[in-house]
């Protein structure tokens, strides 16, 4: 009996590499097959979505969904056996995700028409963004992100800014143009105005009195002016970040997920996980 | 009597440091229930132009109206009072926008439908650019003040310039196109020229003749090139704020909301309101 | 005889200083009534185009349309008449448009219909972008133009990468759109491919096939991409410019209008006019 | 015998120089003239879409069109015979375009309406590249290239991250605005998050419902804030890039195109050919 609940140990900690690790071979075999089944079960809920190409290829769809969902559901269970706090992982943004990414199929045996919220599934795509981890992208996403992080305070400041103007814009529109052209409600009204300023500029909604098309023009020169003030900071902080050092951060604690451990730990602080790091 | 007198002006001193002050904890509480009611008046003006939400609820939204109003008005009050030179709020910016702000629900008693012009309500939303003095925006709002502030003069040459040539290229366009295609007049013309320079493009006017969409594209693409000039004016002096230190701002007198006065002042030289700086 | 001709000679040096010249009060007060009379015939002829304040207005504008072209011809004889050179300032670009802009409204007694050509009085507002040499400006005007002129290379490079993009883009979409969809014809595909990659997009040609879609998507990716480049080029420009020392231009001989002579020069190398710059 | 072989083998050395070099008169007078035939042959081919005018002058295009596929046919053959590898030519890039360039006419005569394939033409454009090699914008193009390649890895981190979000979006957007509003499939949805990340705005798809509007909000300041990413990536590599000398790059060898060879060879380490640098 103990030697079967080490040879299961055995077994977690191997998935534990497979799963967490990009360091032994399986591990980034691992990541590249998800890496591929993620983007094709978007796919497939993608195509699912255009009405003639369904018409024609539901039965190969639903096949095909079925067989995703059930190695989502294996990764799933995977993952939940490998770590040694699985309840941190089930309650985590990216444990719910994947939860939700499996759950509409199996609904969809009960109840009718749940298979289409199977576009949560996209949310998977998040993971994706873990691809940025990897050393050819590490320096240039932390260059990027540092210098966004650094231009934070900036940005919010001007985005609190916008909102405002937004707002007394809006309602002076609604004021000025009227029910008659789209300018509907206050609400609306934002909306325009947002549409305007971002230089977007739809046309479902467009100024039709003369004042009305005067203080339109004052807002998109407006706009096109004040795209400067994001473009502005964030350029400053990247001239900035690029004369910086940046320091690659380590890789989180396999065990619990920490990555807040003295450089060169043995065992995790936190979870006293064994760290081989050689 | 003078006792009465002298109460009544300690009330007035409280009343003062609550209003207009942010380092004790009533006046804090204060900014802060003033912030939530700016935003819920604002928030219920908007409504009630949305129709169907105003057919619902309309008795529940006059009712919040007329106790906002009530607490504006007590509001407006204390501010008279509490201050030494009531009339300079009185005909201040601020001062004017909180009167508007009340006027409209009291007029409604008299007139039908002047209750609409409750939206100029939306304009003590400028009051929350006040957050922006708060200690953790301070600097940020600072530099990006100051970097916005330097790139005045370069601006103002840059929008004198693309405004003559929106007339001028909207008065070519008029006579290229004529007035079939929606160029019916010069300002409408100018209009467009406005919408397609900045990129909007609503596409509610837009040239049909060869010669007319010819036109157009050299507009676009100055539009594309130009975008550069004022995002390179901001972007150039924001590169500089960043290097240079930023003095902090002395807050303005509460007696009298000067700001003209020597670092050390005990008195305030313009009216004699004493500082507790300690 | 010789009384009357030095008579006539001082009194064209004094329209000269007037006419040309900004140091004198005269000559300043002529500056401000010109721009004035500029902005208000601009006005006029824009007006002239709004078809319900013509009907209501006709014999007013009229009216001062011809006050107007009256000072404006006083003024262009009173140029030729002070200049040393008449004929360089007659076929000089802003001689011509001077012309342009009175020839109309002669014209129009003859002719039907011509009086609508008043429009190219519209260029005579480039006249205003002399104020740009107002000392006020001048820092601002020449760091701009400095910048913008030190770009200029770089900015050629671009724009001839984005047109010949924009042709072989054009000629694509018209091959995978066909002509259903809008895209008539090459110069119409290329058309809509400015309007997308300079992100105005009007939407009065979109793509409807789903390849089409997609190479659109592409084009839109890329035009919000390439806005990079112009930005990137004119912000280094600017950067560089405003740390250099900027060296305020010499005034055009107001004799014949070249600024190329020697610094301390007491006599214009072209024409022999004397300066009095003291 | 040998004496032709020597004869033809001088002839196929002129051409090369002719055709591949810019250093002799030949040379230069060569590329001019190819490129007004390249640009003549796409304005032919864009002339040929516009209905009206192909009606009018339909058989002038036609014989003109003759005309250039011969010239370019002749240019064909000479490209291929002058340089010694002529294999390495026909499969490269270049050489399979100015096929392409040149067989849609030839094949019109067997099968009707290939003749629109001439369209492929305008690929031919790319040459035009060429031109920036040119001593005048060798600098300018050389500084914009390495600010592009030095911010290459960082815009794809951008774009990676845009596309993700993109589908993100528009699967949200799919199941808020529902099949009424033009969001009829997941790509349908994702066309438009483009539409809208970028700015561009044509206004076919827009959302109808309260939420789809909010949402739609979100996502224009989120494309407003973000296109300063790349903006900032390129400007500050473009800042960085100034101050570093440039090093113009080498002739690639005319017998084989290659640019890999040590500074001062004699012959080329790939096929031999002597350099005649001198």
């Amino acid at each position: 009996m103990p030697e079967l609940k080490s040879k299961y140990e055995r077994f977690r900690q191997k998935a534990n590499i497979v799963i967490h690790g990009t360091s032994t071979k399986a591990g980034r075999l691992f990541d590249l097959i998800l890496l591929g089944l993620i983007l094709l079960s978007v796919f497939l809920v993608m195509m699912e979505t255009v009405t003639e190409f369904n018409l024609k290829y539901h039965s190969y769809l639903v096949f095909l969904e079925w067989i995703i969902t059930g190695l989502f559901t294996i990764e799933y269970i995977f993952r939940i056996i490998s770590i040694n706090k699985p309840w941190k992982y089930m309650t985590s943004f990216y444990g719910i995700i994947d939860l939700l990414a499996i759950l509409p199929m199996y609904l969809s045996i009960f109840f009718m028409g749940t298979s289409i919220l199977a576009v949560v599934r996209s949310l998977r795509l998040l993971r994706l963004f873990k691809i940025l981890n990897h050393p050819q992208f590490t320096k240039q996403s932390l260059q990027l992100n540092q210098a966004i992080k650094a231009s934070k305070g900036k940005i919010i400041v001007f985005i609190y800014f916008v909102l405002i103007s937004t707002i007394i814009i809006g309602s002076i529109m609604y004021l000025v143009e009227g029910e008659e052209s789209g300018f509907t409600s206050i609400p609306a009204s934002i909306y325009w105005t947002i549409v305007t300023l971002t230089t977007v500029g739809y046309g479902d909604i467009s100024p039709e009195t003369p004042l009305g098309q005067f203080i339109a023009s004052f807002v998109m020169i407006l706009g096109y002016g004040i795209i400067a003030v994001p473009t502005g900071i964030v350029t400053a902080e990247m001239a900035k970040t690029m004369h910086d050092k940046v320091s690659i951060p380590k890789n989180p604690c396999i065990g619990c997920a920490t990555e807040n451990y003295p450089e060169n730990a043995n065992y995790c602080p936190n979870c006293g996980h064994t760290f081989n790091t050689k």
